[in-house]
C-alpha cells in the first residue's frame, strides 16, 4: 500500500482571520506523515491594491489580473501570506518551505487565452513536476504553495488555489495514496445555505447531480466540487471539504463532506 | 579537492535596473556547477512603502523596520523581487527556488537587541542550516535567497543581504570550495571614488588597513569588506567584489577586486 500524502488547501477566509489561521496551523503542524499545504489569497491583496490605488476588477467572481495587479498578488500571495505561514509553521517545528509554481519549476501554466474576457496574467495549469515535488518531500520539507504559477516566457501568473491543490494531488497520485482536503470557513457542503450545521456528509456523482439540479448546490461550490470529482477520476484516493477548525477530525473522516466517485 | 560552490550576491541597484538585471541573470543561469544567489532589496520597497503612506526611517544608512515596514519588505523582497528572479531564471532553464531564511529553516536569526537605536524587526543571524541547504542543492535546485530571516518565535526579520551571503558562504565551506562573489554597480573596490576605472585588483589585510587609514576606503564599503575578510578567516576559499556585468570574467579572476587574507 502506498504511503499517504495529505494535500490540504486552506481558503482565503481562514488566512484573513489571524486566530482561525493560528488554530489551523497548530493542527497542520501536528499532522503526522507527508503533507503539502496550498493556500488561497484572502482579501489582503484587494486591500493592498486599494491602498496603492490599483483598481480591482472582478468578472464572475474572478479577479482580472493586469500587470499592476499581478505585482500586487505576487507581493501578497508569494510574499506576505506565504512567508508568514512558513515562519509560523517553523516556530511550530514544522519544516515548511514556501513555494510558488515557479520555484523548482513545480507548476507551469500558460497565460489564459483571451476569449470573451481578458483575464490578464492568469494561468491555466499545463504541467505539475511531480518528480521535483517528490524530491522536495524526500528532503523532509513541507511545501507551502502560493496561488501563483509561471509560464515558459518567465512570467508569473495568478492561478486558482483550488485548481492548484487538485492538480498537485492528481500529479502525486502515482506515488502516494493522496488525501485532498479543502479547508474553508463552513463545515462542509451545506444542504441549506442558511444553516451552517446542515452538512451533506457524503457526495457521489448521482447525489451531486441531484443537488445541482435542485439548486441546493450552486455558485462557487460547483467549480470546487467539479475539481474534487475530477481529482478522484484521476487517481486521488479521497477528497474531503471541511471547516478549517475540523482538519484533525476530517483526516479520520469524522467531519466535513466526503466526496467519492462510487 | 572539494567541488566549487559559487555564492553570488547581487545588489539592489542591479535589481532596480531591468536591463542590468536581465544581463546578470543570463550569465548566472549559464554559470556551470553548484551555485546560490543572494539578492538585496533595491529601491522598490521604499517606493511601495511611500505609496502605502508608510514612512521610511533610516539611521546611518540602515532601514528601521517597524511592523508595517516589515510587511512591505516581506512583500517586496520575499515576493515581488524574489519570485520574479525565480521566474526569470526558470525561463532560462535554470532550476531556481526562491527562499527566505524561514524556508526550510535555512537561516535563523534573533531580533536585534535595542541599544541606542531600535532597528525594529531586523535580524542578526544565529544559525545557518548547512545540512538543509546541502539537501536542496542535492535536489539540483538553485537557491535564490531573499534578505529575510526568521526567529524562533515565528517572526520574519529584515536582514542584511551582504551578511546573509557571507554567512551562507561560511556555513557551506566545510562541504565545498566556496567562491563568494559580490556583484554590484561598480567595477570593484575603487581607489578613487570619482574614477570608475580605478579598481583595486587585490586587497589583503595590510593593504585594506592602509586604504582605510588614508580614507580611500570608507562608508558602505567597510562593512562589505569586513564581511569579506571574516568569510576568508572562516574557511571561504575566495571573495571577489565586481560589477554585475563582469560576473563571467570575475569567476576566472579576470575582473573586480579579489580579497585574500595572505
Amino acid at each position: 500500500m502506498s504511503e499517504t500524502l495529505y494535500v490540504i488547501k486552506i481558503g482565503g477566509n481562514v488566512i484573513d482571520n489571524p486566530d482561525a489561521c493560528a488554530r489551523f496551523l497548530a493542527v497542520f503542524a501536528q499532522l503526522p506523515g507527508t503533507k503539502i499545504l496550498v493556500h488561497g489569497g484572502g482579501k489582503v491583496a484587494t486591500q493592498i491594491a486599494a491602498r496603492l490605488q490599483i483598481e480591482t476588477q472582478m468578472v464572475d467572481g474572478r479577479r482580472i489580473t493586469d500587470k499592476p495587479m499581478l505585482d500586487v498578488v505576487t507581493m501578497v500571495y508569494g510574499g506576505l501570506v506565504n512567508k508568514n505561514l512558513v515562519a509560523g509553521l517553523q516556530s511550530l517545528n514544522c519544516n515548511a518551505i514556501g513555494l510558488t509554481g515557479a520555484d523548482g519549476g513545480i507548476i507551469r501554466s500558460v497565460k489564459r487565452p483571451v476569449k470573451t474576457v481578458d483575464y490578464g496574467f492568469v494561468g491555466d495549469i499545463e504541467e505539475v513536476n511531480d518528480t521535483q515535488i517528490d524530491a522536495i518531500l524526500n528532503s523532509k520539507l513541507i511545501p507551502v504553495i502560493a496561488p501563483l504559477t509561471y509560464s515558459n516566457e518567465g512570467s508569473l501568473l495568478n492561478t486558482n488555489a483550488d485548481t492548484m491543490a487538485s492538480a498537485v494531488a492528481v500529479a502525486m497520485a502515482s506515488r502516494f495514496a493522496v488525501k485532498l482536503i479543502y479547508c474553508f470557513e463552513k463545515k462542509g457542503v451545506l444542504s441549506d445555505p442558511d444553516n451552517d450545521e446542515a452538512v451533506i456528509t457524503s457526495l457521489t456523482p448521482p447525489t451531486y447531480a441531484e443537488y445541482k439540479a435542485s439548486g441546493v448546490i450552486n455558485k462557487g461550490m460547483i467549480p470546487k466540487l467539479d475539481n474534487a470529482f475530477s481529482a478522484l477520476d484521476r487517481g486521488v484516493a479521497n477528497v474531503i471539504i471541511c471547516h478549517a477548525d475540523d482538519l484533525e477530525k476530517a483526516v479520520y473522516g469524522d467531519a466535513g463532506t466526503t466526496i467519492s466517485n462510487v
